[in-house]
């Protein structure tokens, strides 16, 4: 072991400037005009693999083309699928960048750049250990399926079929997946579980026409006042949902989960100054963290209606819509409650407007087995290489590969993530501690050691 | 009276005539390029009024100019203001209309074409009645004094300023307007109030950008989410406006206006069918005419945060906020309830999100004093040239103009409108009938001799 984490040590210099090319390469998936970018970063990952001694392919898809690297020389030890993506969000709005987004940047012990922590440089860091096991120890401990897409960004189209079509190639024991953040800067964090998500949209519809809400104001529904009394309705006083029986297959979180997540150190008013909102808020009777990790919630992500540009203008609206959604925690049924979100709004929707609703699609929330031998073994790597106890954590965003890895491949995932709290990922200046980076490679080095035994 | 009466009937394709002209000059006051529009339309009229024997002059405002065209040589005689406007809505999207807009047509006897009913049509009824009298009679048996301007459709932003400047010349008794509409076809229709109008807009910020609604969804104030909450707090179950003390000051219809209205003819399921709604909706305990003329109400105008695209976008906006406004009754004091509002919002916004409230301007209700001579002549007049006794209304918005002329002028306004219910003003294919046309302009010369007695 040491003489792997010694060359990883020694090319530093060299591994860090993988990232810089391929932080070049501008392959924003959401952009069709870049589809050439996303198929040159690929390639590029397919050519590095096989430089650093695997066997890699790129397969092509209905979308953007992924790469298969594998290393399965490790007869009898288990197989892991080390899943990340090249592909990266748009740079967004430019003036708010320090620097050119794809002109990757050392400052402060950072790197900086479109993709630096989302996924290029998280991908990066398990390259990085195999080939330090591959040029000094001429083998893996384990064997290794890499499988790295260009599709994340836009909600992975292609993976599912994908999978489905190359089971059996892909079959794994286990997945590993790093993208995701550290629940602060040098505390490596382990992130055992995600929630899902439920999302709808509600259309209501009064006259056939804005009317002027002089002659008319008064004497029919107005669309947008009852779109409010229907939203206000979705919580109550304490904060819960209340769309009929949304906590009933609530899985609640243990007392010793609950006990660890509240000895997580968060100060509630320097959480909400740096999200610059006036202060913290929520369901009753759960922290801060709690109620983003353990707690499903609703949130109105869009509401629209009427006169909507600078000044005035006197109409009762003919139509007014919001987009809604909810994130649900393990054991809750995105499709049943699909069903019970639509009968608590038809039923609390006055017939004096015409309702519709929209569905945007639901995925499962995700926990991890949280005594399985891979997230042991990754406690053991952190630790070791951090020289610090990682922090155990739930996201609140929703990975809908998750489920699917476990329903397609049967395989749970272990998700070891190395972006700092400040990464700025979709953000401008999106950044990546180079201390982290290092550590972390040595980490994922160390753990193809420890799942082998 | 004969003689005058025969006269209007001899001369109905000339005074048409008149329409077809002026009605061809896009006078849009809305949109600067139409400036000089607006002027030909002034011009226009100036010509007119002194083409049938008024004396004319254009003046200049810090706007569109106006035009003021008087005869006063009934010595010892009231004298009335006419006021009306030349300046038109613009025509909207042309695929509804089914000819063009500037382009006068008739057709199943009725004038199609912008401004037929708002105001252009309208205005010209007052002047056929003085070209029928000066032409056969020689004499007007009252002073009138017409005030025309280009600048209704914009707000009259500067009308204030004009009549203050021009208060000694503009002197009058009374001030006579025909911008309003009938309660039915054929069915003459004197309106002896308005409500008041009074604006805002409230704005909520949370974080200083949009979340992702997963990561923080339900650990910071989701200002949509709030929003909601605040607006549909602002009515009751019963629909009524929970703003602080709004109800106190309001000046309650007498039990004989209510039996009044509620003698008019409404079939509630007609009245939301024609405006395309699923049904009537409103306060508990008054009727549907009663709910739009004698009961303050709140609509929210606009509602807007987040993510309003097609599609699905997981965050927690940064910020939103709605458009509302209530229209007054009687004796309400817009800037009372402009400060009461704040305060309710106020006293109800949490301290989670940051609260701003905009002003959109107030104006206050009218009502004409129902016993007053000019009232009992307009009745006299429109009943003999209809041959039906006319509809006392009142009207659900706001003509700022009135309490304006009350102020400047000490005189109070008897407004006579002429346009259809399906007259479609500001709509496409607007149009006033020419049998209610002619009517009209009878009754206004009529009420020229009931003013005089």
């Amino acid at each position: 072991m040491d003489a792997v984490v010694q060359y990883l040590r020694d090319h530093q210099a060299e591994h860090l400037d993988w990232a810089r090319v391929i932080c070049r390469i501008p392959s924003i998936s959401t952009k069709p005009e870049h589809a050439d970018d996303v198929r040159s970063a690929i390639t590029w990952t397919h050519d590095l693999c096989e430089r650093i001694g695997l066997t890699a392919a790129v397969h092509e898809t209905g979308g953007h083309p992924v790469v298969v690297a594998t290393h399965c020389e490790a007869a009898g030890a288990p197989t892991y699928l080390i899943y990340g993506h090249m592909d990266v969000q748009p740079e967004g709005d430019l003036s708010l960048w320090d620097a050119d987004p794809f002109d990757p940047v050392v400052k402060d012990g950072k790197l900086i750049c479109r993709g630096s922590a989302d996924d290029k440089g998280q991908v990066l860091l398990h390259l990085r250990a195999v080939a330090a096991w591959l040029a000094t120890e001429k083998r893996l401990p384990i064997n290794v399926k890499f499988l790295i897409e260009g599709e994340e960004e836009i909600a992975s189209p292609n993976l599912g079929p994908f999978l489905k079509d190359h089971a059996d190639e892909l079959a794994c024991d286990h997945v590993i997946i790093s993208d995701t953040g550290m629940y602060a800067d040098g505390w490596p964090t382990i992130t055992y579980g995600t929630r899902g998500l439920l999302y709808k949209e509600i259309r209501l519809f009064g006259p056939k026409h804005d009317l002027h809400s002089g002659s008319f104001g008064g004497t029919v529904a107005n669309p947008a006042n009852v779109l409010t009394e229907l939203l206000a309705s979705l919580h109550d006083a304490d904060g819960r949902v209340t769309v009929d029986g949304f906590y009933n297959d609530v899985a609640e979180a243990t007392a010793a989960e609950r006990e660890q997540i509240r000895a997580l150190p968060l100060d509630d008013a320097e959480y909400a100054a740096n999200l610059g909102s006036p202060g913290i808020a929520g369901e009753t009777g759960f922290s801060t963290n709690e109620r983003r990790w353990i707690r499903p919630t609703l949130d109105i992500n869009g509401i629209y209606g009427g006169f909507m540009q600078e000044g005035a203008n006197t109409i009762v609206p003919k139509s007014a819509g919001a987009k809604v959604s909810m994130r649900l925690v393990p054991n809750q049924d995105g499709g049943k409650l699909s069903t019970a979100f639509d009968a608590t709004i038809k039923a609390r929707c006055p017939d004096t407007v015409r309702l519709e609703i929209l569905n945007h699609g639901h995925a499962d929330a995700y926990m991890a087995p949280l005594d399985s031998k891979p997230m042991q073994a990754a406690r053991k790597a952190l630790q070791e290489a951090f020289g610090r106890e990682p922090a155990f954590i739930r996201e609140g965003g929703s990975l809908p590969i998750l489920p699917m890895f476990r329903q397609v491949l049967g395989a749970d995932c272990l998700l070891i993530g190395f972006a700092g709290p400040n990464c700025n990922a979709h953000g401008p200046n999106e950044n990546i501690v180079l201390e982290d980076v290092d550590c972390g490679a040595e980490a994922t080095a160390r753990l193809f050691k420890h799942l082998a035994t």
